[in-house]
C-alpha cells in the first residue's frame, strides 16, 4: 500500500481538484456578453420570476445534484470532517458526470448539527435538480434524510445507504436465479446496521422477502433487545426478526440462505459458512478487506460471493447505481427517488447480466459497462412516471435512454 | 428589445444552463478509479485530517469561488427572488472562468435573514477558496459581508459594491489625470446609498478625496440628517460632508469637480453639468439608461463621462476588476481582499491605459483587453504580500501574472 499511497497523493497534488467548471457558452466579444450576461440575461430571470418552474428551461438547475456531506463517515476512514472529505466528493462527482452525464457539485458541511444540515440544504435548494448525501453518519443521516424528504422539491438520495442497497439487491436478484431460490423462502442475515445495512435490510424486504435478521455488533437486533438500541433499530426491530431470533452473527447464521455483510473484515469463518443452508449466497462488502474471502467462503459451500472489490469477481459497486438513478430521475424531474424507483433500478441491473451469461461468478455487470447507465436510467424513470413522482409528462423512458446515451457519447 | 429577448430566452433555453462540471482527471478503467476514488482517495483525506491546510494542495478548493445571492437586487430588477437570480449567476460563473481562470459555482439561498445566510456561507466554507456575494439587497448586503468577514478564513467579496468601486475608481484615476486634478482637491458628489454608491465613497475616501458628498433618493446625507437615515447611512454621514452641505441632487451638484451615479435613468439635466466645476467628470452608471447621456453631458461642459453601457466609450464593466482580483486573492491564499488589495487593483486597471493613449473617450480598457486579468491579479497578490494576508508565502506577483495567463491560454 506504500506505493499507492504515493502514487495516490501525486496524482492528487498533480490535478489540485479533480473537478472544474466549464462554460457551455462562447465568451468572445461583447455581443457573447449581451446574451449570456447583462442586458439578456435579465429575460430568464424575469421568466422564471413569473414562473419558478421555469428555472428548469433555463438554468443547469435540472442536471445539478449537490454532494453533500459532513464528513463524519468517510469512507471507512471514520470522521475526518468536512474539509478531508472535499476527495471523495470530488471523486463522487466525477463518477457522476463520467457514468451518468450528471453535473455534481461537492457541497462540504462544517457542521455535525442536523438541523443545520437540513437547514442548509433546504436553503441551496434553488440551484440544483437533486441532492445526494454521502458519507454522513448513523444515525444522523436517517434523520437528515427523512427531514429533508419531507420539505423538499427535489430528490433526496443518500447513496451510502440506498445505491448499496439497490446494487446489493441487484447481485441477490441474480444469485437467487443461480441457486433456484425465492426471496419469499430465504433468510437472510445482514450484518451491520449503519446506513447501508438499514437500507438493504428496507429494500430486500420491499423485494419480498419474509425472513431478515438484522445484527450490529451485539448480534441479532430483536423487538425488546435491553441494550445498544436507538429510534431506527427500534424500528428495524419492529419489520425485521418476526422469531425474535437472539445471538451473536455465528448462532444467527445457521441454516441462513444469505449473508450481507456491510460490516468488518474477517468476522465470517469458513466454519460459519458451513453452517449457513446449501448453496448459500455471500455479499461480503466491507472494504477493503471482506467478512470472508470468496476463496474461503467457495470452499466452505457457498455458491456466490459478492464482494466490494474490483480484483475479485462480482463486484458490488455502487457506481452502477447512483449515475443511472440520478439520471433518470433528472430526467423526468422527480421530485423524490422512491422504493419502486430503487427496486426498478436493481432489476436493470440485475437484467443486464443476461440469462445465457448469468453464473457464480457473473451475477453483476462490471462497472465499465456501458449499458448500465442508460438501461437503469429509463427504468427509473418509468418507475419515477408509473408512480406519479415524475413532474415532466412529455419525456418518455425510451427518451431518457437515448438521452443518457447521448451524454455518454455512446 | 423585443428581438433581444426572444433571443436571449432562446439562447438560455438551447443551452439549459451555461455552466457545467468538468472532470480534470481520466475515468477510462478501475486503475483510473483506484486514484480518483477508492481506494486511493483515501490518501488525501488523512492527510487533510492531519494538516488542514493541505486541503489547498489536493482538491480544487484553491481555485473555487462560491457565487452567493439571495436574489433580493438582482441587476436593475429587484427581489425576483433566489431561484430567478440563477441565470444572473450563472452567467457570472462563466465571466470568472473566461476572464480569471476561476473555478465558480452559483449558490442561490432562499431566504432573506440575514444570520442564516451568513451561517450558511460559513458552513460551506470547506470547500472553496473565497466567496463573491452577488445581487444581496441593501442594506443587509452591508451585515452579511460584515459578520462573515469576521468569521471567515477566505475572502469575502460583494462584488456590487467593492467591484464596482474599484472600476469607478480605476476611472477617476485616470480622468483626474486628463483634466488634471487631484484626489485631494476635488469635490466629489455620488448619488445612490446603496451597495455600489456607499462602496464607491468609501474607497474614494481612501483614495485620497477629502470633499465627498452621498446622496439618496432625499437628496445629500449629513449627519443629523432627520429623515430616511439607517445604521449604514449614519456611519456614511460620519465620513462624508463634512460641511454638512444639505439639498437636492442639483443643488448638491453646484461647484463639484466629479458625479458618480449608480442610481436611475435621467436623473441629471444638462444644466446640472453646468452648474458644476470645469472640466467635470460625469460617471453615469445606471443600465440600462444612464444618468444623463454621454453627448449631453459633453454639450454641457463635462470633460470625461463614463457608462455602464458598452455601445458608449469608457465602459464601466465589472469584469475588468473582479475575475483578476479573485485570481490574485487566491493565488497567494489570502485571507481577505482588503482595501489595499482593491486599491491595487484599481491602479493596475488604470495604468493598462497607458499616458500616450490615454484621452477623454478611452480613460478605462475594454472589457475584452487581455492585458488586465493577469496585471491586475499581481497587483492584487503583492498588495495581498504587502499587508500580511497571503498565505502562501512562495508565491510572487510574477508568479500570479504568469499563472494568469496560462490559465488565460495567453
Amino acid at each position: 500500500m506504500g506505493n499507492l499511497k504515493e502514487e495516490a497523493l501525486k496524482f492528487h497534488k498533480d490535478y489540485q481538484g479533480k473537478i472544474e467548471l466549464k462554460c457551455k457558452v462562447p465568451v468572445r466579444n461583447n455581443q457573447d456578453l449581451t446574451m449570456a450576461y447583462t442586458p439578456g440575461v435579465a429575460e430568464p430571470c424575469l421568466e422564471i420570476n413569473k414562473n419558478p418552474e421555469d428555472i428548469y428551461e433555463y438554468t443547469a438547475k435540472g442536471n445539478m445534484v449537490a454532494v453533500v456531506t459532513n464528513g463524519t463517515a468517510v469512507l471507512g476512514l471514520g470522521d475526518i470532517g468536512a474539509g478531508a472529505g472535499l476527495p471523495v466528493m470530488e471523486g463522487k462527482a466525477v463518477l457522476f458526470k463520467a457514468f451518468g452525464g450528471v453535473d455534481a457539485f461537492p457541497i462540504c458541511l462544517d457542521t455535525k448539527d442536523i438541523d443545520k444540515i437540513v437547514e442548509t440544504v433546504k436553503l441551496m435548494e434553488p440551484g440544483f435538480g437533486g441532492v445526494n448525501l454521502e458519507d454522513i453518519k448513523a444515525p444522523e443521516c436517517f434523520e437528515i434524510e427523512e427531514k429533508l424528504k419531507k420539505i423538499s422539491n427535489i430528490p433526496i438520495f443518500h447513496d451510502d445507504q440506498h445505491g448499496t442497497a439497490v446494487v446489493s439487491t441487484a447481485c441477490i436478484i441474480n444469485a437467487l436465479k443461480v441457486v433456484n431460490k425465492k426471496f419469499e423462502d430465504i433468510t437472510v442475515v445482514v450484518n451491520g446496521a449503519g446506513a447501508a445495512g438499514t437500507a438493504i435490510t428496507k429494500l430486500i424486504l420491499k423485494m419480498g422477502a419474509k425472513d431478515v435478521i438484522l445484527c450490529d455488533s451485539k448480534g441479532a437486533i430483536y423487538k425488546g433487545r435491553p441494550e445498544g438500541m436507538n429510534k431506527y433499530k427500534e424500528e428495524m426491530a419492529n419489520i425485521t426478526n418476526k422469531n425474535l431470533v437472539k445471538g451473536n452473527l455465528a448462532e444467527v447464521l445457521k441454516g441462513a440462505d444469505v449473508f450481507l455483510g456491510v460490516s468488518v473484515a474477517n468476522c465470517v469463518t469458513k466454519d460459519m459458512v458451513k453452517s449457513m443452508n446449501r448453496d448459500a449466497i455471500i455479499m461480503a462488502m466491507a472494504n477493503p478487506n471482506p467478512e470472508i474471502l470468496p476463496k474461503d467462503a467457495i470452499e466452505a459451500g457457498a455458491k456466490v460471493v459478492c464482494t466490494g472489490r474490483s480484483d475479485f469477481p462480482n463486484q458490488v459497486n455502487n457506481v452502477v447505481a447512483f449515475p443511472g438513478i440520478f439520471r433518470g430521475a433528472l430526467d423526468v424531474q422527480a421530485s423524490d427517488i422512491n422504493d419502486e424507483m430503487k427496486m426498478a433500478a436493481a432489476y436493470a441491473i440485475a437484467e443486464l447480466v443476461g440469462e445465457d451469461k448469468l453464473n457464480p461468478n457473473y451475477v453483476i455487470p462490471e462497472a465499465f459497462d456501458l449499458r448500465i447507465a442508460p438501461k437503469v436510467a429509463a427504468k427509473v424513470a418509468k418507475a419515477a412516471i408509473d408512480t406519479g413522482v415524475a413532474r415532466r409528462k412529455d419525456v418518455t423512458p425510451e427518451m431518457v435512454e437515448e438521452h443518457t446515451r447521448k451524454l455518454l457519447g455512446i
